[in-house]
């Protein structure tokens, strides 16, 4: 799960609860989560995925957690897994679209918006 | 629903199409859906506080569409709520939890990520 990365630690460590979250959610697909950053954070999203291949992972998917497809999503991303991708070519590493893109968003929206609403 | 707002004009489209869904999806509870900026895009947040409050709302709840509780959301949009409150203090002004806080996300997370695992 790849984050932007805050200035902010608190902001970093949200992240990573939500990845530690997702973990347990996952549990039966996913050998691991983890978080990376983009920027200003550590792991980089470069240092995530040698971690993942160095634990023996075959297969990484990156999960861009970003809200719309700006620069970061539609440009640097797919630059950083193209990079790894060419150099780890026995290992599958899978770019998911990103966060914002799925269509679950405006059923979560209108579910945190309903209760302020008229009844 | 405040976002950030992005130099990349798509991003900011994105927003206001999101809006548009939700404005759908909330229909019954709300008379109007609009998107505004903390900064880079139109309208600010202060200039869609005034917009509902020139059309008649006598309640505006503004929801952060934003994934961590960095100090724009900690700091910046409720000094703006704030601000507005003051101002049209017969206007009642809610701030709602950032988007991010939502517990529906993990749950989100886990249906984009889960067809990518094992089955």
């Amino acid at each position: 799960m790849v984050a932007h990365g805050s200035r902010r630690e608190a902001s970093n460590e949200e992240v990573r609860v939500l990845a530690a979250h997702l973990r347990s959610a996952v549990a039966g697909k996913f050998d691991d989560v983890e978080s990376a950053f983009l920027e200003l954070a550590e792991p980089s999203i470069e240092r995530g995925i040698d971690n993942a291949v160095t634990r023996g992972a075959a297969r990484v998917v990156v999960l861009p957690y970003f809200l719309v497809a700006g620069r970061h999503v539609a440009t640097d991303i797919p630059a950083i897994v193209a990079a790894k991708t060419r150099q780890y070519p026995a290992i599958e590493i899978v770019l998911v679209d990103y966060f914002g893109a799925a269509p679950g968003i405006v059923d979560l929206l209108r579910s945190i918006a309903g209760s302020f609403g008229r009844s």
